[in-house]
């Protein structure tokens, strides 16, 4: 698909060290399959489902990927190529799992695998291995979890591009309108941005806007109406943008106005603990702190962020009960929002990452409710 | 994302059958994750990978469905609302495996998942039983496989609209212009003919053609290119199109010429030999002969074709060693290609449905070398 974004040497450092992670656990060996994790070790995107890519880590011993022939020549345009590892390649008719048992020590004990290899894989690979395999999450999650500066640049890349598509949006959001129609618009402007795909688009106007996954719709936008927009995806090197603004078409609810007062109060307390040290659930804590404060807890029904990078979703989760302890490097969304069913919602949301003594705000447009054109 | 493409009772009598399927095949349930085997039986769509969504079809006793609170509303609006199926929601804290468990008979023996379920569901659910988890795609696929009449519309739907689209694409694809740059205006295309996104676009000019897969790059097309334009996507009920041309700018080398009249009758040899009670691997035969009676055996890298439906590729395979037997209602691709790397490639597609006596072909826009008018 593209070039790949780093040069060789940083994924000989990722695979090393997820290596010696594995090692440290005690595993014999990690099987990573097509995912995040394939693209952060090795820069491999894409794959066909119900055939075999992964790359087949033993703690002690070279790596080898597994790939179809057929995705050969892509696969070798990577990090898989760059550094010259050891391919088993395969055609139809053939075991891939053979190939992936061939790779391993004899008789492995302990393997894992990576926790977007699909049952498809996970099955025949556990069965031929004749092992109970384990989850390699808290191995890889080590390495994907804390950016170096240039994963820190393309975040801060990608938080550009979608701040650029919100200060757009108070042209598009119009009374009339569906969601569905300034949706398309959203997704034409986010490509032109700079995103490789508007990977989600959510337009919730109206009572819509309560249901905190509700992505678009074709209600008719009328005067008067919030109208959450939560949205993101990657920029060329796969890294991902993400973030929420809550519009408002002509005058709002004066209560619904206040009360979103109180939830950027609440987004920029939880940005304001953010420091290494810290607990990822004391962030959390910050942002429902506030809100609970204004009698808007049972309000506030999900978790006030999760890590990002090359995908949308990952470590750090900043959740009541995740003691993950910040450190420099980390980033992730701090988006706490307020629902109230068969009527309105509301959510802010900001990347932020882990600086030296605080956190670096990757989403700058105006927080709080933001007025349309139209 | 949007209303049932079908009414409620279908989807009770698909989940009625994979019932009867399961408990036929010994097993004590089956836990289906999101993906196309949970659209295809519930019309669910989408969901967040780490948390855990499962249609849970214990073969004595009624499904549950195990969904995040924060989806619940949205899993509601599907055939889980309509047909009343017991919801066991949970909230970030609350343990989804123990959901699974709780929803299926104690200490079951066997158990099957969906092959879409990721590891990360699929290790702790199977540590949670006890048991080692098997796979349900034989079971789910004798479903999916063979099409109802609404189904085959909804294919038939998709295959005007990605006609629809080649039938543009002479116009768009003009020496000077980059792959990347016809691929987003065939996107847009996509999109404006009636697919919900385009999912794939394959535009492989001149040598990245003996690429199969290839998707776009930044060459510049050059007078005398072949180009493969291979491209498909789900219509708003979620069925999917792919059709492959292969296109010409000016005047083409004639022995590409003559060899890509060889694919195209070995495309029409495959698709004559199509009906109830032939095997898949005859199917893939009667191209493979054509091509090597000519000598173009080798440059036939890849199986003839895929089912498609709810996903791109499903069951039945076109393929070498694939014995099953067709049946009226399977739908599927033919696909047939020949590839030199290096120099060019090229690629002839159409999605079939076989019918009592035969197949109707879904995409007939001009199959041979079509000549742009740039």
């Amino acid at each position: 698909m593209s070039a790949l974004p780093f040069p060789p040497a940083v994924y000989a450092a990722r695979l090393g060290r997820a290596r010696l992670l594995a090692r440290d656990a005690g595993l014999d060996a990690i099987v990573v399959g097509p995912g995040p994790d394939l693209t952060y070790l090795v820069g491999v995107e894409g794959s066909t489902f119900e055939r075999l890519t992964a790359l087949v880590v033993p703690a002690a011993g070279d790596p080898t990927v597994v790939v179809p022939r057929m995705e050969l020549a892509k696969v070798r345009d990577t990090a898989v190529g760059a550094l010259g590892l050891a391919v088993a390649d395969w055609v139809d008719g053939e075991d891939p799992y053979e190939s992936v048992a061939a790779a391993l020590p004899v008789a492995p004990g302990r393997v894992a695998v990576s926790d977007a290899l699909p049952a498809l894989h996970v099955v025949p690979i556990g069965d031929r291995l004749g092992v109970r395999l384990e989850l390699a999450t808290p191995v890889l999650r080590e390495g994907r979890m804390v950016k170096d500066a240039a994963e820190v640049a393309e975040l801060r890349r990608a938080g550009a591009a979608i701040d650029a598509v919100h200060r757009l949006v108070p042209e598009l959001i119009r009374a009339g309108r569906t969601e569905r129609e300034v949706g398309a618009d959203i997704a034409a402007a986010m490509v032109e941005a700079g995103h490789r795909v508007a990977e989600f688009v959510i337009v919730a106007s109206g009572l819509n806007g309560a249901d905190p996954h509700h992505d678009v719709s074709d209600r008719v936008i009328e005067d008067g109406d919030l109208v959450v927009v939560d949205i993101g995806g990657p920029v060329p090197s796969g890294y991902n943008s993400d973030s929420t603004r809550t519009y408002v078409v002509g005058t709002p609810d004066p209560e619904a106005a206040r009360r979103i007062a109180v939830l950027e109060r609440a987004q920029q307390a939880a940005v304001d603990v953010v420091r290494p040290g810290v607990t990822a659930e004391s962030v959390d804590a910050a942002a429902r702190g506030v809100l609970a404060a204004e009698g808007l807890a049972e309000a506030f029904v999900h978790r006030t962020g999760h890590g990002i990078g090359v995908s949308v979703h990952e470590e750090p989760y900043i959740a009541p009960g995740s003691a993950v302890v910040l450190r420099e490097g980390m980033a992730f969304s701090i988006e706490p929002g307020i629902y109230f069913p068969g009527r309105w919602g509301a959510r802010i949301e900001d990347i932020v990452v882990v600086t030296a003594n605080g956190c670096e705000r990757l989403n700058v447009t105006p927080h709080g409710l933001t007025p349309t054109r139209g």
